[in-house]
């Protein structure tokens, strides 16, 4: 549809790529997802390493065209998992929550193009320094875990965009066409979409999640426990449980007990919707259906091109 | 320069509204703002009555062009005010906290334009319901009192742009021609910016304010007190002494105590800067100079132009 540096970058055919979401981005949204020209991304977070080998397999056989894996640089099995994708030939790795210093090098010699994911501008020009190929800048708005800045996409990608000379990719609150062309009107090369995805026919979320997210209105998530690990969440018994907690003066070891390491697992592949970790991003409240990664791509291609349509018809042609 | 139906509405010749900030926006700010083509308004929220009507006949001496008054519907002696506005004649006019049904008529009757403040999408239906002529929809980027949603602009005007058939304007996380740009794509026909204009050098704040909004970096405005009245404020002294008693379980009548009805004018109008409550938005961080008015607009004309230009380098004119 669009070309720019990150289309080429990837060899792919539209900007657009599926954020590598934990309990959700599995074979079968990473490969509708790169078949529809997007980029899809497989989440290695929720992943043992023997099942993220299972996953690029699965991938490989349902698609021809790229795609990649997303990973959490403080994944325990980091260096299993690495060696994983080396060895099963994956091209593409997003990075995200640790220092892209640590592997960078070591994936590029094995001619794979390294993107990471970051949260201000500090950690932009870093992680540039480090040798990756682009950065995901994203947004206060993004689901899961954020930075503790909470600068929104609308001021963050202006000031990455003037950091960095490598292309970047806008994350947090694009769930529309018109979302992204506002991300690339501030000078975004694409875009990361979870929540939109998440919600898909495709994801391996829970269908209690996924029908909770479309449920979701203005207001309904939250990016708590700030001083700990921002993480943005819809409103549940969990989150009124860690809210309480927190505006009481709890100490961060009880935080994170009440947190618990299977939350997540329990909220968004379990259909705990209550007790369980919804991670979502703020555009949760714009999905009012599950669809098919097809259905969302028309969508986003009609929203765009309608957008575009109505600023020409708001300042006039020659603004543009 | 460039002509939307917010130009038309208030006859001025770019969508570029001033906010009406307290203890920053005098008759020295909107004269200057609306002599460059744009609209400046008066920010009442921190005048005494006679000194709102010195203020308009001081701005109606300055220029003949279009101006107004930003009113908070809240203001003890809203009737004088109102009145005031309307024995001085007074064409425009913005509300913002509070109910747009009370007083919309009256100022409708008076031939005066009315435009409502809201940080939603249910306050943006209620306001045209009320017979505005326009929306401000604010996201929480934006300095001062805010909605209690923490929906960021990029989420919140796609919403309100569906929700509404009157015109409605961006606020919060505008600072420069590209996000200027990025709105219009949402939506928008027209901008309200705040902080540029508040550290400009025809602002009525304190120079130490305005210096300290250029040594504001990314991260060093909150949006506290999200459970009461929520304001995003530079952290400082007493954003400290605030946040603390939040997260310590401290009463509601106790915070606000802290909080203290002088406090912003300490802050921004007399220059304690660790004492006072400094409200600005999160994109202080981009500002780096105290500028004239005439600058800034300058500034945001080139950086819109070069946002355009970039755009259609990026994915080819083809698609605009």
């Amino acid at each position: 549809m669009i070309s720019t540096k990150i289309t080429t970058l990837f060899g792919i055919e539209t900007p657009i790529i599926q954020g590598g979401m934990v309990w959700c981005s599995g074979w079968k949204l990473v490969s509708a997802v790169s078949i529809c020209g997007g980029l899809g991304l497989l989440g290695a977070g929720s992943m043992y390493p023997h099942v993220l080998r299972e996953h690029i397999q699965k991938t490989k056989i349902a698609t021809s065209k790229p795609f990649g894996v997303n990973i959490p640089l403080l994944y325990p099995n980091i260096e299993e998992l690495i060696n994983i994708i080396i060895e099963e030939d994956v091209k593409i790795v997003f990075t995200s929550a640790g220092n892209p210093q640590t592997w960078t090098k070591l994936l590029k010699k094995n001619g794979i193009k390294v993107v990471h994911v970051v949260s201000n501008t500090k950690f932009a020009k870093k992680a540039e320094d480090a040798g990756v190929d682009a950065i995901v800048a994203e947004g206060f708005e993004a689901g899961g875990h954020n930075g503790r800045e909470e600068t929104t996409t609308l001021c963050l990608i202006p000031e990455v965009c003037k950091i960095v000379k490598i292309p970047v990719i806008a994350a947090g609150g694009i769930g529309s066409g018109e979302a992204i062309f506002a991300a690339m009107a501030l000078g975004a090369e694409g875009v990361q979409i979870g929540s939109l995805f998440a919600a898909s026919a495709e994801s391996s979320a829970h269908l209690l999640f996924k029908q909770k997210i479309t449920e979701t209105n203005e207001g309904d998530t939250e990016l708590i426990m700030k001083h700990l690990i921002p993480v943005r969440m819809i409103k549940n018994l969990l989150w009124k449980e860690l809210k309480t907690a927190e505006l009481s003066g709890t100490s961060n070891d009880e935080l994170l007990k009440i947190l618990g390491k299977e939350k997540a697992k329990k909220g968004m592949f379990e259909g705990d919707i209550e007790n369980g970790e919804l991670e979502i991003g703020q555009i949760a409240s714009q999905i009012k259906d599950i669809k098919s990664v097809s259905e969302i791509f028309e969508d986003l291609k009609t929203q765009f091109q309608f957008a575009v349509g109505r600023l020409k018809n708001s300042i006039g042609e020659k603004f543009l």
